[in-house]
């Protein structure tokens, strides 16, 4: 597998991808052809807009975006892609249109024999077990939560730490994922804006230069370091 | 109907329920006898552990609290309270329980009779129509997301401001609320902590001191005044 695995696709002060481009060029050997999949349409733009904008944000390396709307079969589309972009939004729409259109096995399928991978935010959230740790609003009912299970464990993506001096009473991420815990023997991986879980081959590492907030089944929550192992 | 729908039980600085005692006790003569649902489990605790939590909160009024896991038949005890109290927590939780022992029919039965309820967060999220716009994370899969349908609106307990200075790249609040209104024709209440919703018989009005953000379903956004009936 060789897939990027993004927290965020945009950090502060900086455009769309920006802070990956080098990374997806090194690690991709500079992809020319990507299949878009827009399908978590963030602020509800449509599936056009939101393809129009990855085409922009990649223009400078020359590739080629398609979204896989504009495709009559959008699971040949996956079958033939060399590589595959999952754009952020909501988890719950993006969900629930690859089930109803049936695409998260062969999604599966071919990101494990070798189609490159990167998903940003929700699109990362479905690399996991299931999307129980996505941190987005339920708009729509997806006919299931399970995802992809590239990987053995969920990701919470904008992790966000417990603020100090908060007056506000709704629960903290810390406490969240614990109550997730309390009902799914899943490990979680908080990973901060900037922070990307890299798959190659079959190490699993965290990228970028922050800690990830580790949280496993045991109870036991730690600090993984930059170029930490994953091997739940 | 008779209930108060608030945004979250413990307002900062204040003790558990303290801010809401002088309505509870002035709107409902100060209940005598409650029946408690503590499914939302807020951090993951037992049903015991947080009925015993309400009960040492309501000592002071000398009410006598009972939880609803203590019934052997939990639809009997509903039909039987005088007064309800729904404690918030986990909204996925609550409406996926909920939801398995059948206890949605009959609990808007009897509050629709005339059956006073309170609820709080979680608790307040379930009287709108579905629980689409909840802030938790889904981390159980509830077999539908319909719920009460005692407001013909939804409300999203915990409002929060965009943060002016804020670095972070997940959705605002309100983002996550618009992307709600272009998949549902459903207007939401953004109710900030500090405010509840009260329904005396057929009037439907905001308490509090605070304003409340109304996102219409043909775009109109606003700020509710206090006292501010709803008529949608």
């Amino acid at each position: 597998m060789r897939c990027i695995i993004a927290s965020t696709s945009t950090i502060y002060g900086s455009d769309y991808l920006e802070y990956l481009f080098p990374e997806i060029n090194r690690f991709f050997n500079q992809p020319k052809e990507i299949l878009f999949i827009p399908y978590a349409r963030p602020g509800g733009i449509s599936h056009d807009a939101y393809t129009a904008k990855v085409q922009k944000a990649f223009q400078s390396t020359n590739a080629i975006v398609r979204g896989i709307h504009e495709y009559s079969s959008p699971k040949e589309a996956i079958q033939k892609a060399k590589f595959i972009f999952t754009g952020g939004g909501n988890t719950f729409l993006l969900v629930k249109t690859l089930h109803e259109l049936g695409l998260f096995n062969v999604l599966k399928k071919a990101i494990t024999s070798g189609t490159s991978y990167l998903g940003t935010s929700a699109g990362s959230n479905i690399c996991g077990v299931n999307m129980k740790t996505t941190n987005d609003m339920p708009i729509v009912y997806p006919p299931s939560f399970e995802c992809l299970n590239i990987l053995n464990f969920n990701i919470n993506p904008h992790y966000l730490d417990p603020q100090a001096n908060s007056t506000h009473k709704g629960e903290t991420r810390e406490t969240r994922i614990k109550e997730f815990l309390q009902q799914n023997k899943i490990p979680v991986v908080g990973l901060r804006e900037g922070s990307w879980i890299e798959i190659n081959g079959k190490e699993i590492s965290l990228r970028g230069e922050l800690t990830a907030r580790i949280f496993k089944t045991d109870g036991e929550i730690f600090e993984a370091q930059p170029n930490y192992t994953f091997n739940f």
